[in-house]
């Protein structure tokens, strides 16, 4: 039977949960010896591996499981594109300068930091909340901690009102804010002058000559608008389809110090799905209809408050609360593949952008956030950004970003229309031909029957608007009725489109995986899925005796084979030591070849949660191992499989 | 029996094979409709599936295979970093300036195309070679070609030579160059000014302030040193080890004309193994020592040669002319690598770089050279970096950038030691106590043991280089003979650095692949191998009846079951069209559902190089192109196991 285990004997405690990635090199400060860079961060070989398994689970959860349409597309952009979008107008953070160190900090983190420190310095003098553990020195010193101060009531509830609806401040609401509460830099306590604007993109120059400028990327989704035709094509003129993409993107974030939670460089993974506007239906929302989601909607939090439900996104769609099933649809696939790789589900949640915080090309947007030790962070966003963007890069280009529809049942419309016999026309009329054309042409179908009434008898007399009269006859006009055919629809198709951060997922994912062994604090664990686990199996030898060695190297083949991913520590420790190591790591399972191994062909093999070891031939134990690493069964399962390992080596 | 395939029907026609790269969206132009941007381009959906098969290739032969430490870290690097690593005073290409238009070119490509444009007009007026097939009018336009005009015997002789040693020059030669022989811009006929060095990194700025100058990486290499240390520990302390990394790196190339061989943006694949100074021995180079390399060395290029030999890496090694194992040890692994992914071993040579033209950090350099339409492309470079890079970095940040070896047998040294009475060296000597002691530190062995021959004596005198005279005694100092152990050996390890390029190797990849059909020039192949093929399976049903859907599916998910990556290709047009498409795409196989597998549960198989198709039950077929694709067998094999299709439905 499998052991039980505690994961929650002690607190999380960021501080050593940090320490942890840090020395096992999950990432690192990139330029470190160079003093670092804010916002730049490096993956050493466990992030590394932990990335690329959130990105290859990605692209099988949405490209193959959807036949998307991959893209790679370049980062550096001309700078006209990005004006098109709006990116160089309004891609922008609000900045304030403290107006004595010319230090700059972001608007609205200034406001949120200020507030939540006077709220707490509140809750802790009215005793409502113990004083928060003692910060490192290094913090305290930058004054992010208020005092205890108990506030009036009012202002708690205006605070409380002020962060529920923090994103959807102007940059002069923002400055107005700050007047009006006096919020102050932390770090200096001087005032901060008014809210500017600082654009996010990295500027450069392409070519030799300077006379060409470029940015860097900001998201990936210019790329498949870009490509919006050659897509089409690809996809035999078909809508709907979504083209993705797996990619870097930059922004020169104001003064970023969350870790890798707002970063200048990032990897991101963008769908841009392209759709009929007139009908967001998917065809395969009765697969998903039945997920249940924790949504918090705008009108909750425009009103102040952040209550969530639980609801179905089928139940969401009918009552109106998530704005279309294709939106849902993926809002649901993005759950299925956050909690497949191993996100708590209770520490996630959708939550509806307000008016003015949604980007200048959305029409609605839910992020999906997930809860840690620094709050709620977006994480996905999933927005219908309607037809803006292959409109605005259209009407720029010239370039025909449509679909055309052959239409099952053309459209069959009559009406009346004019037919000229030119040569009489020009004839009689010489220099007031055109004039008399153009009122024709001009006419609604009403005045079109009239005229033909009075040509009917003979002769009628049209009028220009500077009031010259002309006669007409029907030999120079007459009116007919036609049939006209419309056998194909064009249409600019709307956008739903998620958009992944990739940092963000697996920072909160190895948040959600830490914890310490009951026994000892010290002794951290990540029990990441061994979906995503960077190894899915250690191979400890016993001593790094050479009679080993053909042993490790079956094991290891067999296990190649089997298409399972594993390394071997025999490094100069214990065994005990290695397995730590390891558990830190996120390795979920090991196995130990002992001197029994070389004599009868057994193989231990350790769950990495409960420690438990069993024991069994070396075929044996492949096989169990191999359908855990796929998730066919659960440990419990493996202790039924293969009998409790005693400790003892059964040698000679 | 397969059928036999005439690939060499047809010659290779450059246009033609662009327009299918184009047709299929391989890669286009990025932001075509905005006009384009020189050297930048987006990979659409084959081209990002051959891309991802290429590296995954290249992460199971070089990673996996070596156990090499991946990392993953920024493309933004602040100045500082390039400024030690010398890319910022020294990654500049020369480029010359149109004297009238200030159109900008790059120096040695002038040379170059002028040079071989006239030897091609002096061969065409000697009746030696056949003019040139016609060009495309835009190129006419630009005056690249020369008219035909025969040259002198020893005008000949030396535009060769030039040509051969071209990477050679330095800037002042090419500007000499220029004109000693009147090289123009071809596309205006006007003199250009003196070369003048290009810095080919983008710049950019870090941060609001403006204050923080940045670039973007022209190599992942930096990532790799600066984390020495952190990678050095995760490896146990242990060396040699590798560390590996895919990802973008940005050139501001002069004037980029060449399609995906030279390009602005690209992705890198570079490893950096760590060795020992000492011992570049590699503990696996008996595995590849007998690989067979084509090898043109420095010798022959610096004479004016370029003949090559066939030579195994073991022979090479022992020769000296590669200089150590390691660096053959890679050359040997880059040969099998590109080999495997269908790279011609024909059109393959390793070039040694001579000694201008070697990067500045390097000390030895091998380039993987493919040949293609545009003559012999780097796709790798295989350099040794010595102590370079991690030298000048720990210089500049006072980082120990090294590794302590725990020596096996402690080095045992004696030597003679001054021991000091320190407090009567005080009360005798007061203010000139440190002086005296500077003036014995500073003694050599010989010079001690003179001292201590005096002190034995009963009294020495010293003198310092002022000349001041100190009279020692015994009780002040003595002179002993003592045993020294150092059991740690440090140094800065040597970097053996394989650089992909691997957009280079795509495009030279399909070039190798692609041929027409005897029987009609227009049908164009891509014989991709399985291996990195985007598609390995085409299912394709007989019509878009619902009655295949159960079908479609059962066959989709067997594949995908068999880790056989598929597609259906259901769209309105014949199957013939349909096949014709995908043998564009470069798709191995195609099975085919007709009115028979839903009657009887058979289905065809076509392979596409010979489009021979065989027929068995559903299962069976699955069983055959599975084998077919992980290279279990091949197609004559499989002829062997299916019988062949003769056309009909065997339908009730």
């Amino acid at each position: 039977m499998a052991s039980e285990v505690n994961r929650t004997a002690h607190a999380f405690d960021k501080t050593r949960f940090e320490a942890l990635l840090n020395r096992r090199f999950f990432y690192a400060p990139a330029f470190e010896i160079y003093g670092g860079v804010a916002g730049l961060y490096d993956y050493g070989p466990p992030g590394s591996s932990l990335q690329a398994n959130i990105i290859n689970e990605w692209r099988k959860h949405f490209i193959i499981e959807e036949h998307m349409l991959e893209l790679d597309t370049t980062i550096m952009t001309p700078s006209p594109v990005f004006e098109t979008s709006g990116h160089v107008a309004r891609f922008a953070d609000w900045m304030v300068k403290d107006t004595k160190t010319g230090d700059v900090l972001r608007a609205d983190h200034l406001v949120k930091n200020v507030l939540e420190s006077r709220l707490a310095g509140h809750n802790e003098a009215s005793g409502l909340a113990a004083a928060p553990p003692s910060e490192d020195k290094k913090r305290k010193k930058k004054g992010a901690k208020a005092a205890a101060v108990a506030l009036p009531d009012e202002a708690v509830k205006e605070y409380e009102t002020i962060l529920a609806q923090l994103d959807n401040y102007t940059g002069p609401e923002l400055g107005e804010l700050c007047r009006k509460h006096d919020l102050r830099n932390p770090d200096t306590n001087n005032e901060v002058g008014e809210p500017q604007q600082f654009n996010l993109m990295f500027k450069s120059s392409i070519g030799p000559t300077g006379q060409h400028p470029g940015y860097l990327r900001p998201e990936t989704a210019q790329g498949h608008f870009l490509n919006f035709s050659r897509l089409l094509e690809f996809n035999n003129g078909r809508v709907p389809f979504a083209s993705a993409q797996v990619g870097r993107s930059f922004r020169n974030e104001i003064s970023p110090r969350a870790g890798l939670l707002r970063v200048r460089e990032f990897t991101m993974a963008e769908i841009e799905h392209f759709v009929d506007p007139d009908n967001k239906n998917h065809e395969r929302f009765s697969e998903v209809k039945d997920v249940v989601l924790v949504l918090l909607d705008r009108h909750i939090q425009e009103s102040g408050g952040s209550t969530t439900v639980n609801m179905s996104v089928g139940e969401a769609v009918e009552k109106g609360i998530i704005a279309n099933e294709t939106l849902a649809y993926f809002m649901a696939r993005i759950y299925q593949y956050l909690i497949k790789i191993g996100i708590n589900p209770e520490r996630l949640r959708f939550r509806q952008h307000m008016g003015n915080e949604m980007a200048h090309y959305a029409t609605d947007c839910w992020d999906a956030e997930i809860h840690n030790a620094s709050g709620w962070t977006e994480c996905v966003g999933c927005a219908d950004r309607a037809a803006y963007d292959l409109s605005v890069h259209a009407a720029r280009t010239g370039a025909q970003l449509v679909v055309r529809e052959a239409l099952k049942e053309p459209i069959v419309t009559e009406k009346e229309v004019a037919e000229w016999n030119k040569k009489v026309l020009g004839k009689t009329y010489k220099a007031d031909a055109g004039v008399i054309q153009q009122i024709v042409d001009a006419m609604d179908e009403l005045e079109l029957l009239r005229l033909k009434g009075e040509l009917a008898q003979g002769e009628a007399v049209i009028k220009s608007s500077d009031g010259k009269e002309f006669n007409l006859t029907p030999d120079v006009v007459t009116i007919e009725r036609k049939t006209f055919k419309q056998s194909i629809r064009e249409y600019t198709p709307n956008v739903i489109e998620p958009s992944f951060g990739l940092g963000r997922i697996l920072y909160t994912l190895l948040e959600h995986s830490y914890w310490s062994r009951e026994q000892d604090v010290e002794r951290g664990v990540l029990s990441l899925p061994p979906l995503v686990a960077p190894t899915k199996v250690l191979i400890v030898p016993l001593s790094a005796r050479e009679e080993f060695d053909p042993l490790i190297k079956e094991v290891s083949s067999k296990l190649r084979r089997a298409g399972v991913f594993s390394r071997v520590d025999d490094s100069n420790t214990s065994i005990g030591k290695r397995y730590a190591r390891n558990d830190e790591l996120g390795t979920p399972f090991g196995v130990t070849l002992d001197f029994a191994s070389v004599q009868k062909g057994t193989m231990t093999l350790r769950e990495r949660d409960t420690m438990d070891q069993r024991i069994g031939a070396i075929d044996e134990v492949i096989a169990v191992v191999t359908e855990l690493v796929f998730g066919n069964i659960n440990w419990a399962e493996a202790c039924r499989r293969l009998p409790a390992y005693d400790g003892k080596q059964d040698v000679d």
